[in-house]
């Protein structure tokens, strides 16, 4: 099992209009990323939608997924929620229906302290019983980690690995050379922001959680195996092709050109969530130029 | 009716660990706020802590603060949500229920465009029925409105008002003269931040969306009361005495200090909404010595 090394793949969760998780195509679009032999499964991130999902959906999410790849590969499912109750609820069921790990971003309204996010996620990996991982994405969240913090983080039961952003400074090196010396052997480091992957894991991240991988599995795991074997030349050829890709990322979201590479892809043809709207018309070409160099 | 102008006083949602509403409990703290003469109730905005509550437990809110106050003073109720379809079906609701006006933050997971904002709060201002108060809190979505967005806004019917967070360069009478010269003639532009009313309104803000209010009306109807008399003087010796409030809520958050404030007054005592922590013992006594200033 690569809990929380190597890559992970996030997939989108398939919704009707109204927020109701199509199962069938959501276990169709995890079959696609097991089969390509990617090292785990990011279900319910912010590239799934969890924020935009009721909690009887993504419990429904849960089920289908590990109905589809459980026991093939394994599944992180994001527990995020505002009020901590319902963040520790999603965990006992995501481990009561078969997920993994678990995957925890302290979302909030009301800004959290430093100690309120110590606090909550304590709680919810207590209450999970499984391996979690820490969700730093200040894009979403706003909330900012403190260093001290996922150092004390890094010593409660459960919590095993953290999801960075992308340094602003791009030291990857100093950022892990840091984090290392205050976490304990053994606790992953592992960093989301697709464009930055190739650098992260070059410097010796653990993990690349993979916005790409949840549809284009083979060229991302292509780009991480290089990376495991030490071949710095070939990993820049290979993100050199996923540039364009990664000029739309930057420029719309991931999560909304996600939506047309399904559609490109002839996987589903589907909106995000309102307010989020889908890309316009004439970005369309551009994905699709995109793709074709991949 | 004062709605969108004057003092809108904001209430806490009282409600029990699971985040069920004591209706009878919520009727109370609003009774207080109308005996004073509040020109309006801020129901269900961030100190209401709507972020944290269940749809139906906020429309029951919403329900027990119309039968508490309805038709003695005008109710805004704050209906912002992650997806546009539930925005929209808390407007239909407050409506139904009683409601008087509608106070809308474009909260968000995936940070919304100007142009999602736009289509968001233009939907539910629609489907509302009823004048709506832009709801502009960076603090809290880390949304960042445009004048640009807030000129179209303000063109579309039922917008009637913008509830503005505090200008970062103190320029209260810039920011006013800019944002009338593109918006219609009677569209109210009011601020929040208690620290700040004092200069908001005698640079001749329309309204004090203000926090305290829900809890300690009658000094802060004087502070209102004493602007729109123009007596500069007086409002600055009444925001005085209000500082050591001013400096704890700016310190922890006036979220947190409410409940502490409601505890002191024998209003009621009750926690905030997991994550967010009680503040800690030691802060109570300078809760009580500002308290004691007022």
């Amino acid at each position: 099992m690569q809990l929380f090394r190597g890559l992970s793949g996030f997939s989108l969760t398939p919704t009707d209009a109204e927020g109701r998780v199509q199962a069938d195509l959501l276990g169709r679009l995890l079959q696609r990323i097991q089969a390509a032999g990617v090292d785990s499964l990011g279900l319910l991130g912010s590239t799934g939608g969890y924020a935009y999902l009721a909690l009887a959906e993504r419990q429904r999410a849960v089920r289908a997924a590990v109905e589809a790849v459980g026991g093939q590969m394994p599944i992180i499912v994001g527990v995020g929620a505002l009020r901590t109750d319902e963040a520790l609820a999603l965990a006992r069921d995501a481990r009561k229906a078969g997920a993994d790990g678990l995957l925890l971003a302290p979302v909030s309204y009301t800004p959290l302290t430093q100690e309120e996010a110590f606090q909550h996620i304590a709680a919810v990996a207590e209450a999970g019983e499984l391996p979690l991982c820490i969700y730093n994405n200040p894009g979403t969240t706003k909330f900012i980690f403190g260093e001290d913090l996922i150092a004390r983080l890094a010593l409660v039961p459960n919590i095993a690995a953290i999801k960075m952003p992308l340094p602003a400074d791009g030291d990857f090196a100093g950022e892990l050379a840091r984090l290392r010396a205050r976490t304990p052997d053994g606790f992953a480091i592992g960093y989301s922001g697709d464009w930055g992957a190739a650098e992260a894991l070059l410097a010796g991240g653990d993990a690349w959680y993979s916005v790409v991988a949840g549809l284009l599995p083979v060229p991302a795991l292509k780009l991480l195996r290089a990376a495991q074997a030490g071949d710095a030349a070939e990993v820049r050829r290979l993100d050199a092709a996923f540039q364009p890709l990664w000029h739309l990322f930057r420029e719309f979201g991931s999560f909304r050109v996600m939506y047309v590479i399904a559609e490109l892809l002839g996987l589903c043809q589907l909106e995000p969530p309102r307010p989020i709207l889908p890309l316009a018309g004439e970005v369309r070409p551009r994905v699709e130029a995109a793709l074709q160099g991949l």
